[in-house]
């Protein structure tokens, strides 16, 4: 029984408030919460729900894929592995593979616009699949995505000569390893807010991702906002997110 | 000699090309940069610096003060103790001082307004005096704020009695320490971006906000932006950013 | 207006059901639910709420006893140290203060009978403060107590001497700081379900419990649950809810 | 020579009571207490022994196995990979496989029945396997056992909807990787005591399940007791020790 | 009733079978076990118990101190401080203190005599405490000392300048703190087994002496005993149990 | 040019004071003291260097190993994993592999026996490979091996009725991993020092052996020695040079 | 259009003052410091770029060493496989490619030599792969190298019997895993600088190099310099850079 | 006896070859070595040995101060707090206090001077007085300081208008607390070596200058050697040290 048909037959005295109590006692927490969130998900975000691909055999991805194209939406996977997607392949031949980012996309009715570019920097070229997969996400989500990459601290002038694309960006994603300096640097150049994605690239004292974590946890300059490492789908949504405000 | 007059006098020849160039070498870095940064800063966030306390002498945080305050600018000192206060409050006697924020203002001119409410949560009583360096941050910079405290994840209810409000803000601030569960609760309801803030609330295997930290790094929901334990100031300037973004 | 006012409102067609649907959207997370759970939890635990001192100003921690004690509830205020309980005595002087427990309890009606007795161990004598947290809480929740304190794995016989205790157990909550082995060996004896708390005594590679913690984490018997370190009462409230299932 | 015997031969006076004593020196311990466990093991827990295959070579495993069947005892083995079981299969034909939760069972008497059913849950699909040891272990043990699975924070109203079926467990063992968040908004929801079972799901910052880990042991609601991460055999074994306290 | 009084009872018929077999159940382990074990260690190590004064009020320690002089034993008391000593002092008028080792004897009864030299050894200054509590351990324990403090491996000619002292020794304590690299240096020159205790000397990476022992556990030569950070005692009852070999 | 040369030259006056300074510069630290520690190594030891098989290409092995065997000396390389030995077999017909321990041993003499019997514990059955490499280097090195496997603190009274071989045993190395308290609980029943072990066996918050590493160092009991996780050699090493002590 | 060229055009009047600005605008940051930079780096270090080779495909890398090679600049490919070797060998025939050190070299013109000898010592075998990069970096970029490997301090003498060598070298790099030891001992014996370059190598408690990177950082005499955990190209090049100096 | 004695009386024939040699076993590593280490340190350095005040008591200060001030030494004393100071003014009045760096120093002697300027930067004012440590250092060992303070990430234009004064410093201290990124930008500016010192300035995840000495270690450009956190006076003794490098 949903929530407006208790109300109904309240309102037509076919239930006491003791009985349509009763029914209730528990009860909006459920289909209708259910039904309403699912709703504006779809409304205000464009897809029902991204599929994390890591760890899901590829027929639980295939089965949740079609239930999600089957209600009219856009499709993204994200940590969709090459073995995976050839797997995939001939059941979802819609679905278009982005190999460095691990993603696949469907897109069935175009996403609302985000409101300026979003540009998404790497401090070196190993960070590069960390910021595809952000930059698959904030497309997918209707964001113009301005690509930056190989612009880390160790040559100061790479980064600088970018200095008007960084002005014009609405939002930046800075992506990096090793000592995670890049998002700190760029705070302190310009007005957009920074999200700071430490990745997982370099070896020993960078402990798996973990000294570039700390140091983006740790930024002087304010306006940095800093995600899990290796999260390049966690930037973009959040990015896309900051994009979309009214 | 300022860019302006290097130029101006290249152009009236009192320079010759090489003596200019001699000028600039390693200027544009300096004055000029430092001029604009500082205006630009000035333009778009209403306070040319923002005085982190901690670890600053009375002396120090005066002096610093002062130079802000004759530039005709507002003034925010963070972190800054009672005892501290104490010393300063004679020379600084229009300062406004905010004691679980520990934080003093003084506001010289009108800050540009925020486009839509910021709303501050806290999962417990012991957060809120890092809410309330946020609420001071936000409100400095211009900013309206929502205080909704003491509503983490072991009475969810109280939380989702606050379910309108959650609506309506443009942007959440969720403080918590101990499992740091709120964020992602919140990230699960609502459609604005939640800023996380990790505190050093709790004892024994909360390591000082390492375990919240922890959490709101896996928050399971997008759209969830970290900042550093107990960074209540770090929480609302990022806010308040994205609330001006034109 | 209540959600009973609503639905009478309704019944009585003084609202159409989509008033009432705007009216009850968000609503009854809100006040329903928030005496819904209250009233369970005063029903099911004799005690609406537990104050957790420590971080609380004496002024705070006052008018939420009150608040209690006004609904007629039981009152128990934990890790209140002696300098706060000195502040609030004369206020609450009908407060029942354990010292090493650092507990305040005011008794107004007797708490339901738990099923069983509920043992509790140290290891050492400095782990007897966290054990008698967890004793005032069992005792203030309607549960009979076995100290059994000094037992730890040094002197197995001290441990074993007390073997028909342990039997009769119908729950044993293990305190132990250093290598937290008691747990281990306890429920290696005993048919119980053992409460593992590991305690901050200790020094060095301790690590402030995080070797207990670890140590109890790991126990190779089966039926042992961790609490966070020092936490007594966590431990004593657990212990209570198993004891009390009918 | 036994215990009974050599007390027979002490009230014969076949034995001196010195020389009772030199045969007792260090005897109780061993074939006494050693039956004793065992026979007591058997009776409150219906198994002998459980077998944790991981790090055991196929033949150690089948030995094990063959002495605990000869028993007439029910048997159980945790953490059989799939190519063990291939090995193991023709020589425990009667064993049953469970894949998901790498766990063989073979059921020669049926064990005493848990008082009330246990809920399961977790936050998301990736964490069923180890929900699935833990119900494949209270099954195993006599409990009756309700999964609810996929009900993480993000979505709550996916938990609320099951809010009757929580109600009614008499236990709930809560698993989640990620910010490990589900226990603590359970906990808070119901009045059985939760056993929140991190696990290793995640990447990053989540470090193979510390951060699920830490949540939880910071639990802010009271009733949580945690077990090591991955750990789905002991929650189970905890909730049927805990289901069949009498 | 005693063990030798059951048998004794059982071997007058007094008592069947049955009767003594209740009492022995769970009986052994306990007061029989009490003594043998009290009485061993009296008898092999010449004092029943070490007080560990830390975390221990001066009545506790004053009682405990008692009972141990009214059996006739010697005492020590670690981790005294000056201010407890202070306390203690008059009732305790035969205690010889210790300041820098924080540690109080009394000798009743000469102790066993070890069978030779054990060498403490210093890195620095600093570190003098923590051998000087080795020191009194091993004393208190019937053992010769040979101090050797501040040979560092900074300066190696210091250290191999007591090249002599070291052969004779029959058991070395290194203790360092900082890169805690003595004991790998000392185990490389000599025969002896050596007994490593890190301190928590140092700042910084020192991780208040977690750089040491880790250090320590990786002595790349054999033949290195490593215990907890900062414990003097330790290192001191493990060299005399060593040194008291038959 | 040896020491006792140009001692002698000097005495013959065929070198000037000055001369023989010159060439005793940085001298004595070099060739005296390589053949002086080697022999005292092979004196007292009755083995020149072991070889840590790990790491080393089996080139590498061989030469170290043919070096060893032809000074006369008895070989034991450690680490050395079956496909290793495969390859080594046939240049080291001799040698006689354990691929428990993964241990290769030439004994070209007898070693010096030590002076009582070794006592070996595990825990657990995973604990056996790093016991079985203690007993081939306490066997190696002239010592008696008493092996007492799965003895761990889940049933204690498995330990227990191996009271008298413990009390026999000179020294005890007690290997486990988890929760790692057997050496604690030994420790406590007998007057042996016993040698802790630390293994990897676990999962989940054993994280590799850290867990058991640190309960091992917090042992409440004196007279623990602890070494590195998983060294099964460093612990056979130690235990054999305390045991040859004089 | 180049700074010069503005300027030029400024002082001919062919732009005003305000279109310089303009112009000037963000530019000195751009191309010429891009330039000045890439110009400078190989005017005074002798190469353009390093390659790290880890993480990147052979096509990536083969690009970027044509590209280097293109500009006459002598080549440097660091931690490249074997396998990656074979790839790149026909296309890349004239380089010269180190197994040990991981490390490819094109020299096409002689770098600038360094002032002195670098002396790069080893702690033991294991650690030679670190050590060779370390070397074949000291090697291309102009420095005379002194290698001494397995001179660890588990047997001084071995590392004392190179003391001319030591002295005579203008800056050492010391390379060591396990208990990580060998900086310390060395800089306390010359006076050289001293790099510590901590290895991965051991198990256990050196948590893959943890263990000496702290010690190394602790390091109690001064003149010690720490690189990353494996980094033998950044010991390398620091160590070159030194000896450049002029 | 002196080694050169010895000689002298082997000439002399006043012992034999046997009777030296007995008299020089474990001889050089002493007084010889000892006397040397000594001398070589005062010609290369300036000074005997720097008091690390810290943990040691002003009586132990003085004791060794005026051991170094007999010899004709310089003196300097780091680490020594105000209140030690206050203490010592009177016994010490030729000293010279430092009160930001906490350091000491008195010279009787002009040291060598080094070669060129060492420049210390700072990212914030707190680092200042573990910056100002360094200077003391650089200054007591001969060096030219030059200060360049506040010149972080957050504002590179402050960096870079001290351009030049970073291309004439023959090596560059970088002192930075927070995310650490200063020495990794200033590396990839300048050709001359930068020392890195994290500080323990900032909270949170900065775990007390942890999260700077991560990043400094994994710092990509080359050239960067990392000291202890908080480790001024190592960094200035190793720039001093490769600053006198002939």
């Amino acid at each position: 029984m949903l929530l407006t048909e208790i109300l109904e037959n309240l309102y037509q005295q076919k239930l006491t408030p003791e009985q349509a109590l009763q029914k209730l006692n528990g009860f909006p927490y459920e289909d209708l919460d259910f039904a309403k969130v699912d709703h504006a998900r779809e409304l205000r975000r464009g897809t029902p729900e991204v599929v994390f691909g890591q760890g899901k055999t590829t027929r639980q991805i295939l089965q949740i894929s079609r239930s999600i194209l089957k209600k009219g939406s856009n499709l993204l996977i994200t940590r969709l592995s090459v073995e995976a997607y050839k797997d995939l392949k001939r059941q979802l031949p819609q679905g278009k593979y982005n190999e460095l980012a691990r993603s696949l996309t469907v897109i069935k009715k175009k996403p609302a616009a985000g409101r300026g570019p979003i540009a998404i920097l790497t401090a070196g070229t190993s960070d590069i699949p960390v910021a595809e997969e952000a930059a698959v996400t904030c497309d997918f989500l209707g964001n113009d995505v301005i690509k930056i990459f190989d612009v880390g601290v160790a040559g100061l002038h790479r980064l600088l000569s970018h200095y008007d694309e960084l002005q014009q960006a609405r939002i930046i994603i800075a992506v990096a390893g090793l000592e995670g300096a890049l998002p700190s640097v760029v705070a302190g150049l310009v007005k957009a807010p920074v999200i700071a994605v430490p990745t997982s690239v370099g070896y020993g004292a960078s402990f798996h991702g973990l000294a570039a974590l700390l140091a983006m946890l740790n930024s002087c300059p304010g306006g940095v906002a800093v995600v899990n490492i290796d999260n390049g789908f966690g930037a973009g949504y959040l990015a896309s997110l900051i994009n979309h405000l009214e």
